[in-house]
C-alpha cells in the first residue's frame, strides 16, 4: 500500500483528491497539510471526509507519493524540494505547466520559483503524454479548461484537419473558481445568472496554446486561438465547445470527423467519443471526458463539444490517473466509477 | 385605453405578455385565448396572474390590438384573418420572421400559411428596423436567440469591421424551450447540468443570416454562420457570446471597436452598452439587452457578450416595444423597470 | 413627490428598496448612504439599478423620509437622531422590534442604543397594527420570518382555535442571511443542499412570541413556541409551516378554518388566502403574502402553509407598505405588481 | 458472485441501484427489465451507466437475487411469483411496507395483490429489523421519507422521553418524485421555489405510524403524528425536521438526549450522531444518515434533524444494505464511500 500525502487539502482539489483515494485499493492518504485547517481533524473541516480519520499537519509527513494542492508559486517553492528529494509528485497547480519561464512570469506575474524543474517536468493530460508521464517525477496536472479543449481539440490538430484559427467557449460550474469566498460566488450573486470573465485572457489559455502547438508541429505563434470562460450556475462540470474551420471545407463530412476521434481515442479508458450530445451531468463525479465532434456544414466548420467534471478529470481524478501512470498500477486503478445522476 | 388581446396565453410568453401588460399605463389586457385551457380563470393556469380576473376563452374576443403567442404554423393560421381584418399583430412565433417562404418551408418543414403576407410582415428587432416597425400592420417578433446575437453583432457587421466568419455560442435558461413537459426539461435531468444542442441547425439560424446579410448589405450565402445554442441550469436568461475576426486585426483597439458600439446605441433606450463583462442576472425581468463587445488582441478576433431576460426583450417585453412603436406610444411606456436582483 | 433617503443601501433590502420605489408614483429616492462604497456611483455597486443615476453618499442628505437598512445597533444610532429630529422612519432593522429593552439585550447581546424610543415605536406588520402605523414617527420593520409566520398564524391565534404549543418550520432563500460573504452561503457549498440553523434560538423568535401574545392577549411566557429556520438552495423566498394542536381536536373541520382566514383576510391588498397549496414562486419579486391554512383530522392539528418573498413581504416591501400608510398614500401604491413567474 | 436482477431498472431507484451494485464486490448487475425500454442497451436509457453494457429486457433472466422498483400494485404482482419460486427479494416499492392490507387499500386505493406475503415480509430499514432481515426471504424497503423520520425518532421513541405528540417536517430533492414527468417537476416551475405537498396524507405516513408504535409498544391509533413533505429545488436530498414535546420538558438537557442517540447508533455502519447541523449535501451520493438531535428548552421540546441522499439511504443503498444482511455479506459491502462533495 502506498502511503500519499497531500499539501493543501483544504481547497476543493484537495478534498477531492481525499474523496477519490479512499477508492484506491492501492494508495492510502496518510498525512495532509494545510496552513489554515493546521491541527484540526479533517473531519471537522470537510465532514464528509470523517471516514478518513485524519488530521490536518503543517507540514507532510513521510509519504511514498504527493499531491500539491496548493495555489501556484506556493505549490513550486513547496514542490521543488520534494522532487530534489526524489518524491514522486504531480502538482495540480499551474506552476510547472509552462515550459517557457518568461511565458510563466508573463502570466503569472512572478518569477518562476523552481525554472530549473520545467525542462524534466511533464505536462500531465495522460492522453497525450503518456511514455513521458511513466518516466516523470515531475508531473504538472493541466488546469481544467485545458483538459476540457485539448481532449476536443486534440485529435483535430494532429489529424491536420482545421485551420489554425480556433475559438473555445468554455462553460464551468463554480467549484472551479475554488473555496475562497468571492462575491461573484456568493450563492444569490452567481445562481440563477450566468456571465463571462477573463476577457481580457485566462491563465489557462498558455498552456492550451502551448499544447497545441506541439500537437500540431507548429510553432506556437502562429494559431490564433481565442478562450472565453462562462460562469455557469452549478457546483460542477464543463462543458467546452469548440470550433475551427476545416481545411477541406467540411467537404469530408461528419462520418471522416468521427472516424478520426474514434481513432484517436479509441484505447483510451477516460475518454469516450459519443453518438449524442452530452452533458456534464453524464460526467458528475467521475473522471471520464465526453467528446462529440460534430461538422457545421453551412460554415465548413468543425464544432467539437466536451464534458468533464471540474474536479475529477479536471483536477484531482487526472492527479490520480497521473499517479497510477508513474507508479505502474493499471491506469484506471480506483477511477472506474459511473458517474453520479441523476 | 387599448384593449388587447392575447392568442394562447397558457405558455411563457403569453404569460409574461399579461404581466408585463398588468404594469402598461395604456393598453388592457381584455381577452385571452387558449385551447388547452379554455373556460378556466387565467388564475387557475398561472396563479399569479390572478390581479388580471380574467377567463380563458377559445377565441379572442373584439380587442384594438393582438399579440399571438402560438406555435409555428398555428400562428400563421390564427393570424393571417385577424390582419386582413385590419387588427393590428404581433406575432410571437416564428412564422413571419423569414421573408422567403421556400427558406420558411425548408427549417419548419411545412408550407407556409399565408405567404402572401410575408412581404408586408416586418421583422421586428425594433433597433433595427424602427421605422418599418412604425408603419407595420403584422410585426415579426424575433426569436430569443436572434435577439441576443443580432444586438451584439450589429454595429460591428453594419461598420464593416468584422470578416463574415462568425461564431454564435448561446446560452439559454431553461423557461426558452417552454412550458410543454420533456425529459431534458425535467429538474433532476436539468439541473446541474449543462448541454450543447441543436448541433446540426437550430431554427433561430436563418434570421440570424437573414438580418445579418441586410445590415451588411451583403447576400446571405456569403457569410459563415455558426450557431450552437446551450442549456444553462436557470429560469430566465440569455447570454449570447459572438466571435468574428477583425478586418483590421485588432489595430484599432478596445477604443475603436467601443466608440462603434456607443454609436450605435446611443439613444436606443433598450440597449446598454456595458463597461464590465455583464450577467444574465442584471437583465433578470426587464427588457434590456447588456452588450459588452471587446477585442481580443492576441488573435485579433472580437469577441460580444450580450445578456436578455429571454422571456422579456427575446419575447414578450420585445413584442410590447413593438406595440409601443405600433401604436405611437412612447417607446418604453409601461417597460422601464429596473431587473429583479438578486 | 415625496424625496426619500435611504441608509445603507448597500444590502439587499437597502437595494430592493431602491428597485421599488422606483415604480413608486409618489416617493422618488433622493439620497442613498453606505459607508463601504461611499462615493461611488450607485450603478458601480449594483448595475440593475442604473436608471437611479445616484451617488452613495456617506451620510443623508436632505429628506422627506428615511429607510434604515443598517445592521441592527448602528441601526439605532442612526435613526434615533432623525426621528428626534421629527423624521418619519421605517426601520428594517431589528432595533425597535422588541418592546422589552432587556429582552433585546438577551438576545442582541448588547444594550439598547435608544430605549426611550422603544415605546413609541411600533411593530410595522401593517396588517396586524394598522392604526398604529398611521400614526407613527417610526415603524419597526418586522423581520423576514416573523412576517411569514404571524400573517399564517395571526387569525388562529386570534380567533383562539390553537393551543399555545407551536411549531414554525421555516424555508428560506439565501438572499436572508445578506450580501456578507461566509462559507456557508458561498455557492458550491449552499447549492443542492438544504440545512437547519440557528437551533439554539434564531433571533426572530423573540418578535414572534411578542406579537402572538399580544394577538392572544396572553403572558408571553404561556406560549410554547419552537422556531426552526432552514437554508433552501434558492435566492429568494420564505415558506413556513406552521402547527399546532386545534382546540377543537379538528372538530369544526376544513371548513370553518378556512372561514376564520377569510374573514380576518376579506380586505387586506397583501394577503391572499389560497384554496391550493403555493409555492414561493408564486410571490416572486411583489408583496404578496399567500396563506394555505389546512386541518390534519388525524392529528387534530391545525397545519398553515404561508409564502412570501423574503425580500418584499420579508423587507423592503413592507417597509414601503408601511410608508405608504404613515404617509396617507393608498397601500398598495407603487407595489400594485404580479409575481415573476416562472 | 452473486447475480443480481433489477425489475423496472428505468426509473431513479433503479439506475441508482446499477450504479451502486457496480462498485459491489460480491454482486454483479446480470439483467435489467423495464417494459417501456425493452430491447434497448441500457447505456442508451441511461448514458451513465454505459460501463454495465446490459440490454433493458421484458422480463429478467435467471437471477440469484432480485430488486424490484416497480410502483405499487404492479410491484407486488411482479415479486409474488418470484418469492414463491425462492428467489430472495427486495422491493423498493411500498406494497409490503404495511402490515395491514385494510390499510394498504385505504391509502392506496386498490386491495392488496398479495396479501398472504404480509405476514412475512419484513420492514427493511435494517437498524429497526436486522434480526428479521437476515432471515427474511422478501424485504419490503421503507419510503424515503419514512428512513429519514424513523432514524431521527427511533431513539426517542424507544427510550420513552418523548410525548406521542410527534410533527414531521420533510424536505425533500426533486428526484424523490421519480422520473415521470410533471409540471410540478418542470425546471422553470420547479427551480427557484419550495412548496408543501400532500397536505391531505402523504402516502409514507402510515408506514411511519406503524413503525413508531412498534418502537414505542403502543397501539398505532393512539400517537398523533403530523407529517408534511416539502418541494426543494435540488435533485438529491432529504432533510427531515422532527418535533415532539420531552416527557420531562427538557429538564434532562441535551446531554441526556444526546447520551441516548449516541447509544442506539453506536454500532451501527450508516447513521452517525453528529455535533453540528448536518447538511443534506453531506450525504450526497452515500448511504449515510446525519442525525442532529438537541432540545428547545425554551419549549420543552425535542427537535432532530435527519439528513439522507433520497436516492440512496432512501431507496437503493438501503435496499443493497438489506441485500447484504439477507446474503450475509458484511453490511457495508460495496457501500462503503464518502458523500460527493461539494
Amino acid at each position: 500500500m502506498i502511503r500519499v500525502g497531500i499539501i493543501n487539502v483544504t481547497g476543493y482539489a484537495g478534498a477531492e483528491l481525499a474523496r477519490l483515494l479512499y477508492l484506491h485499493p492501492e494508495a492510502k492518504v496518510t498525512s495532509v497539510s494545510g496552513r489554515s485547517a493546521a491541527g484540526k481533524p479533517l473531519a471537522e473541516v470537510f465532514p464528509h471526509l470523517w471516514p478518513l480519520d485524519l488530521r490536518v499537519s503543517d507540514e507532510l509527513d513521510d509519504v511514498d507519493f504527493a499531491f500539491s494542492a496548493l495555489p501556484h508559486t506556493a505549490s513550486a517553492e513547496a514542490v521543488a524540494p520534494l522532487v530534489r528529494q526524489g518524491l514522486p509528485v504531480v502538482d495540480i497547480s499551474a506552476d510547472f505547466r509552462l515550459r517557457d519561464a518568461a511565458e510563466y512570469q508573463r502570466w503569472y506575474g512572478v518569477a518562476h520559483a523552481a525554472p530549473e524543474l520545467l525542462a524534466e517536468a511533464v505536462y500531465g493530460l495522460t492522453e497525450l503524454h503518456r511514455p513521458a508521464v511513466r518516466e516523470a517525477r515531475l508531473v504538472a496536472n493541466p488546469g481544467c479548461y485545458a483538459v476540457g479543449a485539448l481532449l476536443a481539440l486534440a485529435p483535430a490538430v494532429k489529424g491536420g484537419i482545421i485551420e489554425p484559427d480556433i475559438v473555445i467557449d468554455g462553460k464551468s460550474g463554480i467549484s472551479g473558481a475554488g473555496r475562497t469566498l468571492g462575491l461573484t460566488y456568493h450563492y444569490p450573486e452567481a445562481n440563477e445568472s450566468v456571465s463571462a470573465y477573463a476577457l481580457e485572457g485566462h491563465r489557462h489559455l498558455p498552456e492550451m496554446v502551448q499544447e497545441l502547438a506541439r500537437l500540431g508541429q507548429k510553432s506556437e505563434s502562429s494559431a490564433r486561438v481565442t478562450f472565453v470562460p462562462h460562469l455557469i450556475p452549478m457546483t460542477r462540470g464543463i462543458l467546452t465547445t469548440c470550433y475551427a474551420p476545416l481545411v477541406d471545407g467540411g467537404a469530408g463530412g461528419q462520418a471522416k470527423v468521427r472516424g478520426i476521434y474514434e481513432d484517436f481515442y479509441r484505447d483510451e479508458p477516460f475518454v469516450r467519443v459519443v453518438a449524442e450530445p452530452p452533458q456534464t451531468k453524464h460526467t458528475w463525479g467521475n473522471n471520464l471526458c465526453l467528446v462529440y465532434p460534430t461538422v457545421d456544414a453551412r460554415a465548413g466548420r468543425l464544432v467539437v463539444v466536451s464534458c468533464i467534471d471540474n474536479l475529477v478529470k479536471g483536477a484531482a481524478g487526472q492527479a490520480i490517473q497521473n499517479m497510477n501512470v508513474m507508479l505502474g498500477f493499471p491506469e484506471a486503478t480506483g477511477l472506474d466509477q459511473p458517474a453520479v445522476y441523476p
